[in-house]
């Protein structure tokens, strides 16, 4: 039947484009992530203004994502396994795109805390966030390769991110006790703290729908948002 | 045709399932939104469990409206509007479900707020609630009924709540600068309120699901999540 390989040979080569621009735009959330901290590091508001910028390539690849997935749907009609990869693409996608809105807060507030006297060196941020870009990437190549042992150690390292929010917090907590003109920048670092660990939290939303995905097995509501304090 | 016709009555009558779970779906997390904050303000901690234990239904809700939703896409095949409608169910449920996992946070932090002394009357933190349930109401009634103009006042109403949001923030940042032993307290409160301004956030990122879903005009990255300080 070649009219049925031929179907066969196009899906697969959509699904490989599909795959291939969900990376795309997971690297491109993860840079956004490394960078937004780094300018809050490096102190250089000129690289936060970047990575804001950068949000717009995220919305545009959102899109054609989205527009690849009805395309798929509608004139491949997949059903059963591959049914459920692209129904889990159009809810991954959401996930990435909400990394990239989390970038640009990160770096909003980078820029308000780079006007202002440096509170503390920052070094656990940038640990965090390097957390944050690897639990993110693992979870992404867990599901282009349907790779539940990868998916199940994304979820089993998110309390790392958890452990170092809560440091985080708690050291934090302790210069705003000392010293009430440290409470106002204190806060935002402790948003962006949260910020990353809600990195952490789409990760393991992502690994469970690949977990899902693969073994029929639903775990999504182990892994709760937003645990931390 | 009457093959052809039967489809289109089974097609419809799913799609009505869809809609009234959907709605239920999203009841149920208004309610558990309007009940973690009646906990925090009422001292009952364990109507803040009772919140924390209904995340199950929500969970069910979710699993069930996705597998609805597989099951209309291999079986009704749907195309152009109706496929599309049926992609942004999967989406929305999504955004339903965090709001759950919001609701949960927030009984999590009223069960911990409840054992301290009272850092004041709480007052703006219920009305901000209220408008968070009354703009995700809105968004599903937008989504069920087609409605982009309800979807467009969702939007347009999403500022009322980061007003609140705000003055919540500098309202709490005072008790913080006053008193160093309100600083803990504060925070969660801060916490709480974030927590019921990405509900808005969630909402209105429905309703631009909903506009785009109906005009086919992209606007999904005018709003963007969690914008506040």
């Amino acid at each position: 039947m070649p009219d049925r390989e031929h179907t066969s040979k196009h899906y697969e080569q959509q699904l490989r484009i599909l795959k291939d621009k969900l990376l795309l735009m997971s690297h491109k959330a993860e840079e956004m992530i490394a960078d937004s901290i780094r300018s809050l590091v490096d102190r250089r508001p000129s690289l936060a203004e970047d990575v804001i910028g950068r949000d717009d390539e995220i919305d545009k690849l959102e899109i054609e994502i989205d527009n690849l997935c009805y395309q798929v749907l509608a004139l491949e009609q997949p059903v059963a396994g591959d049914l459920r990869f692209i129904a889990t693409a159009l809810k991954i996608v959401k996930d990435i795109e909400r990394i990239g809105d989390i970038a640009v807060n990160i770096g909003e507030r980078s820029i308000e805390l780079i006007q202002e006297p440096e509170l503390k060196r920052l070094v656990d941020l940038p640990i965090m966030a390097n957390a944050a870009q690897k639990i993110l990437k693992e979870s992404l190549d867990a599901f282009v390769n349907s790779d539940p042992e990868l998916a199940e150690k994304v979820i089993s390292n998110d309390y790392i991110i958890d452990d170092l929010y809560e440091q985080i917090f708690r050291e934090l907590l302790t210069y705003m006790l000392e010293d009430p003109r440290a409470i106002s920048r204190a806060i935002k670092l402790i948003f962006i703290a949260k910020h990353l660990e809600r990195v952490g939290d789409h990760s393991a939303n992502i690994a469970e729908m690949v977990i899902f995905l693969v073994r029929g097995q639903d775990i999504r509501h182990g892994t709760r948002f937003d645990r931390g304090r």
